[in-house]
């Protein structure tokens, strides 16, 4: 019985997580912990909420305000209470502005905002939740990235798409890299996913996949995760049949 | 005759490579506008200037400060005259702040201020300076990085030294490579060096190499680039007999 808490779960992947992580047996996927901005759940999350017995409680955290975090972070402990820990952390809330028409062109609060939502917001959660995450069997940390973060495959391309979003990226994946060498001695698995773009209020109507075909396989690489062979990697979808989508791990 | 803008010239590697251009026949390199924060030279800087009959200009330039970035660009540009622009750009200036002890443990001011000087720093001064490139021959603008940012060495290596720099380094790169896809069409050679672990206040009196070392190598990179071979690169430093500085470009 594996709990999860996943940040960001108003709408979009995040809703999608945590609808398809409930409809596995309670024996499988314990509590899941929805988290989101606001004071009280999106219509959408409170449609889960009412179908799932239980299994899905709503606490309210916002990544940019730390005492938000550790207060969600002590309402978790008492929901959790003394003999369980957190066992997985999803860091899926993240922004991205759509005012970048050229990175000479980049506003400097577009830049600082999204480092800080989709950097220090991680930081944040990921620093607040470790010790109830220390207390988790299972131990794993997911940062959900994107291959636009992906440094390599930018060059290749030399497609500007948007470039404080790329650059916040790029910063996560080396986040994860980090936290990934300090936390895998202690026995964790700390590693960074890029769902596939998908159409969502963030990735928009053009996209490729549903949120739902993110949301089942996140959820697989999650659950088939080991430390030995995914502590500090940065993981990609697989789709069965798909070309685009193999599952191949992109370049840093 | 090319001319040069250096920030972060008051101390460093900043100042050995103003000191090692002006070493260069006039006739090779131009005007170098070496840029500090302060409102006049350091002691190490003003003798410089002293020496090198006016080719060494001084211009107050904090990379926190878009005012004083304006202002400074409209110092060169005065100072270039209407004909000439500005052929080179070194964003040299960054900070290491020693109190990360783990990935887990950074002071979100710390994230945030690194970020700050290391990565907005860098796009602040390069947005305001590109009228004046893209009036200049050469039009390259380098990014001093380190391998500290390469986030597959990270990976690879397990090591964890100043989480805080290494995040603000990796995002330095996908800054360098969005930079080179906008500008590499118009004729620009965008492109990040690593300077070696060299002795000054940030690298610390262990490190490998004299400051005037990576100078050299800098430099001699630079005037060797060109927009074919180095657009979009990750360059670290050649040392003649040394296996470590082999001059291979790191991973991302
Ligand atoms: N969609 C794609 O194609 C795609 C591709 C690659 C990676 N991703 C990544 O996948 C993740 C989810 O994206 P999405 O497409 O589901 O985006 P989305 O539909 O825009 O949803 C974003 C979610 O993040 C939340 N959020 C934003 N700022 C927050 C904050 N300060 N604190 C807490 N929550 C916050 C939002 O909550 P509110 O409702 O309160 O705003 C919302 O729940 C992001 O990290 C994104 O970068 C998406
Ligand atoms: N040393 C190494 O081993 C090493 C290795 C790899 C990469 N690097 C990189 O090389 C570059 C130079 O490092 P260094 O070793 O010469 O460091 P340093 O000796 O500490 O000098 C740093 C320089 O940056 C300037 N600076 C800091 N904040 C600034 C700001 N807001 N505006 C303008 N200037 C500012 C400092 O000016 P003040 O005097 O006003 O503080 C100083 O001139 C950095 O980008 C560093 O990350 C160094």
């Amino acid at each position: 019985m594996t709990s999860f808490l996943i940040t960001g779960s108003s709408r979009g992947l995040g809703l999608e997580l945590v609808k398809h992580l409930a409809s596995f047996p309670a024996a499988t996927i314990g509590t899941i912990f929805a988290t989101a901005r606001a004071a009280s759940p999106s219509v959408d999350l409170t449609q889960v909420i009412k179908t799932t017995n239980g299994r899905v409680k709503y606490v309210q955290l916002d990544v940019n305000d730390q005492s938000s975090i550790s207060a969600a972070a002590s309402k978790v402990d008492q929901l959790l209470g003394p003999s369980e820990g957190l066992d997985v952390l999803v860091n899926n809330a993240g922004i991205q502005l759509h005012n970048d028409p050229a990175p000479s062109l980049m506003k400097e609060d577009t830049l600082d905002s999204t480092l800080s939502t989709n950097v220090t917001g991680v930081h944040r959660v990921t620093s607040t939740f470790l010790p109830l995450l220390t207390r988790g069997k299972a131990k794993k940390i997911v940062n959900i990235t994107s291959t636009l973060g992906s440094i390599g495959l930018a060059k290749q391309s030399g497609v500007i798409y948007c470039p404080s979003y790329s650059i916040s990226k790029a910063a996560l994946n080396m986040l994860t890299v980090q936290y990934a060498s300090e936390l895998g001695p202690k026995g964790f698995t700390v590693f960074a996913i890029s769902p596939g773009w998908l159409q969502t209020d963030l990735g928009g109507s053009h996209a490729h996949l549903k949120p739902i075909d993110g949301a089942r396989s996140v959820t697989n690489i999650i659950l088939k995760s080991s430390k030995a062979k995914d502590n500090g990697c940065f993981r990609d979808i697989y789709i069965e049949g798909d070309s685009f989508y193999t599952g191949e791990n992109p370049p840093w």
